[in-house]
């Protein structure tokens, strides 16, 4: 058996150790939860900050020193112990804390709900995870079944640890009318304002019972005892000790005492999740902790996810890359649009990167953050660090620090979605903005932020990069007021034609924003074009870097990719940048997006060189980068290398690169790690984080790049860019309410719509409702 | 053998899993340790704010979702491990993290080090944690003796986790030329400003072996592989990997191997701790990396803890005080006002009374604190909330709330010290505060202070409390801007009382402050006698609290004590008082603070109402208000009381005790849980929190009330309050250089020095240097 099961509808992993983080997430629009294939969780709910339900022992980070600040052990987690009585064996599935050799493993991560089958001699444990649409809830449902030829008497025992929740107030008892433990806290706090702040904050936390426990235990300490959480001294013993937790760590254990004939099955359901008060607890019970309850939330979850539509189907000759497109891409994008991350002040470049995805797999979503964005526009017409999701929600972390790249994406943005729904309409929307409380048309507002990023720059034409530009960390280029962005330069040039061509298409003048464009492009050219590449940008010291001189960060990758896009590049010079980039970049696990990686201090670049080597921005296959150099190399048509670089993104499908980035398909992540002629061992890993501005421009560059079905006011354009190893390939494109059923095969160019030769590659009058048959040969 | 063996040279706890709390601290002017007998340590160190160098596994706190996040076990310890080669049997000293069963176990804590034998079969190891006097950086000695009769093959492995440094760089690898492990990070950060700060931090962690060990393994992850922690993969192989950390959580983890004969030892040497760069470790290494450098070290440290003076010895029919009392509990004093807790902006309140514990034992450190917080006095005479230690020092945490008292403590501070050393000088001493750079006399800037709290009171007389007083937590009895504390209002007639007597013996008139101090105590006296106890306060909507008519909180322990200070409560007034908390406060474990203990929030009391019930502030046996009582009781001659409060401070000497409290009796910690009467099952359960208040007050209350040594202008003040149940006792007193051998006992009151009968109590005109032989009969 291989060591991963991949297709459209599941991704099975068959061993628990192989890939110690392999995880599969969930979500609904209240909570996420990331679980890892041991049965570690990582789960956070929004409230409206984001929030923890189940938190580690200790309370880290820089603080003061507590009283009765315990000893601790291990990551939260969702355990289910199984003690045979007879023999005392004990195992705990999904695999964690007790780490029994299993006879087999199957974690099967679906897009609706993860599930396990974990197989000892003459047991088998099936649990299942999935959540409600409603509600911040875990709904598990957990099956014992004797699968051996004997008679079994088992113990079974849930034991989800909750952690340190206070240093005020935390406490955890049975409650016998929720037929549940119910543990309690006073989120911590010290100034008067943040009592009223916390008053509504959900300080309870629940694990629900269908069937009536035997005994239980709520002492995360007395739990483990000197057996440690591998093997608890609660759970050796032959009953639980009923113990309540007065003012130390709770656990939710709870005992059940199961008799079992050969092929005879328990089933156990639960509820998990944090609560405002019992009332809230009470409503929950009802409505899900049962059969039917369980049935009805599963089917409203699985609409749920139904609702995040797809904008393609394929059927290519790579069934890994089928998969991926088919189901787990745009379930990735459509989280990203649907949570913005779980954060409540995302940064406004993100904010508009994710919309762009929606606007292929949900466009209401794509439509409502843009005029959302444009509501905290400056006065001056630039766009913001972060946009606040709530009243009272606060700039935070990086949001606090200035960047000037924020008013390039709306254009970015706006493209895709006017392609893709052709919705100009939007462009009257009349947006009425916080700071001036004037109310401006979305395409006055799109002009001003353009017209910002004209006037943004110094004596050489060149942008002002400030304290960083999409490039975050790279906070010492220009934080003196002179140094500027070669990227920010082409990304502005960019911005400014697509903007051009909106106005254009619309019926408007566009030409000074193309002029203005070509102002950019040429600075660029005539500044920063260092021979093979182009340089990253100049400091305040008026140095050049990202240039041949320099030893370290010597190219990096998003001015090149940004180049292709905003036409700066001539035939020449894009030649010269592929190829620099190949030689110096490319790696087995995609293309790095600094090289060679920083290995110390740079003060006129910045903190991005302080990153470890091959970590994040400083030089690891940071996705969101190797995509826009993707995307831009389907601009200039360069498929072979599209295409390659595009497949690395995806992990497997063999067994050594499974091991080696220690991910499951299931979603591409932040980064994998470069740095791969500097440190070759750890080269590939992934990040294992799933929010990345990658998933929209990955779906956009397959579906307007490798497949070349791309949207404009005509309609349909047909132009795809198969990769020379592929024969043909039929895609299955949704657009504008009418389907296409695309055959790409090889021969003389030539495009037949439903039967007829249709000149050019466009496909227009398109009826909502229609499906079309395309027969397209490249 | 009984569990612990305590005397004033060592405490000895002889089991691993009795106390799994039980712990010892060490520290230097640079940084502390707090250990467990069991092997987990808490350590921080001061560049200039606290700092940690070896931390948990993640990062908690709220905090946004990292890349590479990984999964985690077990808290900051200092392992040993040890392997029989031939057997494979495994265990690891102290006990953590194999918990291997052992034949004999012994903690010792001695005031200058830490000290471990583990006996198992056939084997023994001695560890031994020294502190230097100038470094941040731990002294290991191990020693492993064969102790059976067989040869023996063994691999020992120092295995010390270093944790989550840091999510922008971290890496560790071995180091030969310091023949050790370093790990490096760069502190993480996204602010510029940030950058500059950082600069300086010592980002580095070194574990350095005076022997070259066989291998190595520096990657936490792949060292417990899946054996976990108790079991390590990279312990139960051959031999290490030499495994390198990139970008991961490190462990410095060392393996050699040696052959030891029956009878045969081993010791092994090795420094752990952070640095700033390679050229620190170097200098650290050739310092101290050696048996000399130990040895040097050793004698620096132990004449370091010397300098902490102690003002009495004893000899009483109690041996457990006795040793307490000789060595542990000025120790703890000498701690306070060495390290100020480890923190840079030490609250007000707090700083003034550990430096009032050091005019007992470093009279020095005390002069300087008083004029180091008056430099910080405020233009209209009050105290801030918090003294900055350093320029840049910022008031963090609950110094950024309003509290009224910290005028109080000046006069209660200067009266130890007066007595003590009767400086009056220091009174003339000019100080120049940062505020408004004048200079001022310390007797006039202690005037202005209580001037403040003089006119800082409402139409009744009344003290207001603004956003809480000495009770930090009680932050919503007068947020509005009316709420008056009761407790401050005694507090400050005693303070004025206080004050008016110093102003007087210093040849000044002290009436105004006299007559002042009256009327406060009038006033309560007026408006918050209760019938049979005071009330604590009265809030902003007018109603009194800590009376009889409330159901929780209905008798506070503060006001009686310093109505018994302040002589606001007359003889009836006192046995009521006194008949009240011994009814209503009294447990097995000391005194309570409040009685009952809120079990929800009570607007109008604030914060504390949340705590947990029995927990801190919320009606714990608090010891520093226990203490302020105990030291009351001596001044209103109720010696019995008094005493019987006391002595329940320390744990032990019988096994029940020490189990119920978990807690070795070398210090007295913050609180023990209270709420006796409601949640009796946790009752006593230390918080083993060594930073409190009660050090100095309760060695003021054994010197000048239980012993009656108390100085004066005159001189020394004989007037012991023994407990009725001893006959007799010894005591040794420094007193402003001279030595008084004190006999105590039983007959008819006299007072007889050098063999000279001496009429009153007072023994004047004292010659430094010379040792009186003073015989006192009660």
């Amino acid at each position: 058996m291989s060591l991963i099961d991949f297709d459209a509808d599941r991704c099975i992993l068959s061993s628990p150790t192989a890939m110690p983080l392999a995880a599969g997430f969930l979500w609904n629009p209240h909570m996420m939860i990331h679980m890892t294939a041991r049965g570690y969780a990582t789960a956070q709910f929004m409230q409206p900050e984001p929030s923890k339900y189940a938190r580690a022992q200790i309370m880290e980070a820089k603080h003061f020193m507590l009283p009765e600040q315990g000893t601790y052990a291990h990551h939260p987690g969702r355990f289910f112990y199984v003690k045979d009585r007879e023999t005392g064996a004990l195992f705990s599935a999904p695999y964690e804390p007790v780490r029994a050799p299993v006879e087999a493993f199957a974690f099967e991560v679906t897009p609706t709900r993860l599930h396990w089958t974990v197989d000892r001699p003459g047991l088998r444990i099936e649990l299942t995870l999935t959540l409600t649409v409603d509600d911040a809830c875990e709904l598990w449902e957990v099956r014992l079944i004797n699968s051996g030829a004997r008679h079994r008497n088992v113990s079974f025992y849930p034991a989800f640890p909750i952690g340190l929740m206070s240093w005020m107030n935390q406490s955890a008892n049975y409650h016998a009318g929720h037929q549940g433990i119910v543990a309690d806290c006073v989120t911590a706090y010290q100034k008067i304002e943040d009592y009223f702040k916390n008053k509504s904050l959900k300080d309870k936390v629940f694990l629900l019972s269908e069937q009536t426990p035997l005994a239980f235990e709520t002492r995360q300490a007395r739990f483990e005892g000197e057996g440690g959480l591998h093997k608890p001294d609660a759970i050796m013993a032959e009953q639980m000790g009923d113990g309540v937790a007065l003012y130390e760590n709770p656990i939710a254990a709870l005992q059940f005492d199961h008799e079992l004939n050969k092929g005879e099955s328990v089933t156990h359901r639960f509820l998990f999740g944090p609560a405002f008060d019992d009332t809230e607890i009470t409503r929950l019970k009802t409505r899900y902790l049962s059969q039917d309850g369980f049935a009805t939330a599963r089917a409203e979850y699985v609409a749920y996810m139904a609702a995040g539509a797809k904008s393609i189907n394929i059927d290519s000759s790579d069934p890994h890359l089928n998969a991926f497109v088919n189901t787990w891409l745009p379930r990735q994008v459509y989280y990203h649009g649907d949570t913005n991350r779980l954060s409540t002040d995302p940064q406004t470049r993100n904010f508009l990167q994710d919309a762009m995805g929606s606007a292929y797999v949900s466009p209401k979503t794509a439509r409502k953050t843009l005029l959302k964005a444009l509501s905290q526009q400056h006065a001056n017409g630039s766009m913001p660090d972060g946009i606040t999701l709530y009243d009272g929600a606060e700039l935070k972390y990086i949001n606090q620090v200035p960047h000037t790249d924020h008013s390039v994406w709306l254009a970015l943005f706006l493209e895709a979605y006017l392609d893709e729904t052709d919705d100009y309409a939007v462009l009257d929307e009349l947006v009425t903005d916080k700071e001036t409380q004037t109310a401006r048309s979305v395409r006055d507002r799109i002009s001003a932020a353009n017209q910002w990023l004209i006037q943004a720059i110094d004596y050489r034409g060149l942008n002002f990069i400030d304290q960083g530009d999409w490039n975050d960390p790279m906070n010492m280029v220009g934080w003196k007021g002179k140094g500027v962005s070669g990227w920010l330069t082409l990304a502005t040039a960019h911005s400014l034609r697509l903007w051009s061509q909106i106005l254009e298409r619309d019926g408007r003048d566009g030409s000074a924003f193309a002029r203005a464009s070509q102002a950019f492009n040429d600075a660029m050219n005539t500044h920063l074009w260092d021979g093979d590449w182009y340089g990253r940008g100049i400091t305040d010291d008026d140095v050049k870097f990202g240039i041949k001189s320099d030893v370290e960060g010597r190219i990096y990758l998003n001015p090149q990719s940004f180049a292709l896009m905003s036409g700066a590049a001539d035939g020449d010079k894009q030649k010269r940048m592929v190829t620099a980039v190949e030689d110096q970049m490319e790696t087995p696990y995609g293309v790095e997006m600094i090289a060679p990686a920083y290995t110390h201090m740079r003060e006129d670049v910045g903190r991005l060189t302080q990153k470890f080597p091959g970590v994040a921005e400083n030089g690891s296959v940071y996705n969101h980068a190797a995509v826009f150099y993707i995307y831009s190399l389907y601009q200039v048509n360069e498929a072979e290398k599209a295409f390659e670089l595009m497949r690395k993104m995806l992990t497997g499908p063999d067994d050594e690169d499974y091991l080696r980035r220690g991910q499951m398909p299931v979603f591409v992540p932040n980064y994998y790690r470069g740095a791969h002629r500097q440190n070759p061992e750890a080269s590939g890993r992934s990040s294992h984080l799933f929010n990345t501005g990658t998933a929209s421009w990955l779906y956009r560059s397959l579906i307007e790049g490798l497949f070349g079905l791309k949207g404009s006011r005509e309609g349909l354009r047909i132009a795809p860019q198969l990769p020379a190893s592929w024969a043909s390939a039929r895609v299955t494109r949704h657009f504008r309410g009418a389907t296409f059923e695309v055959e790409i095969s090889r021969g003389t160019p030539a495009l037949n719509v439903d039967g007829e030769v249709v000149t050019g590659k466009v496909i227009r009058d398109i009826v909502a409702g229609k499906t079309y048959q395309i027969s397209v040969t490249i």
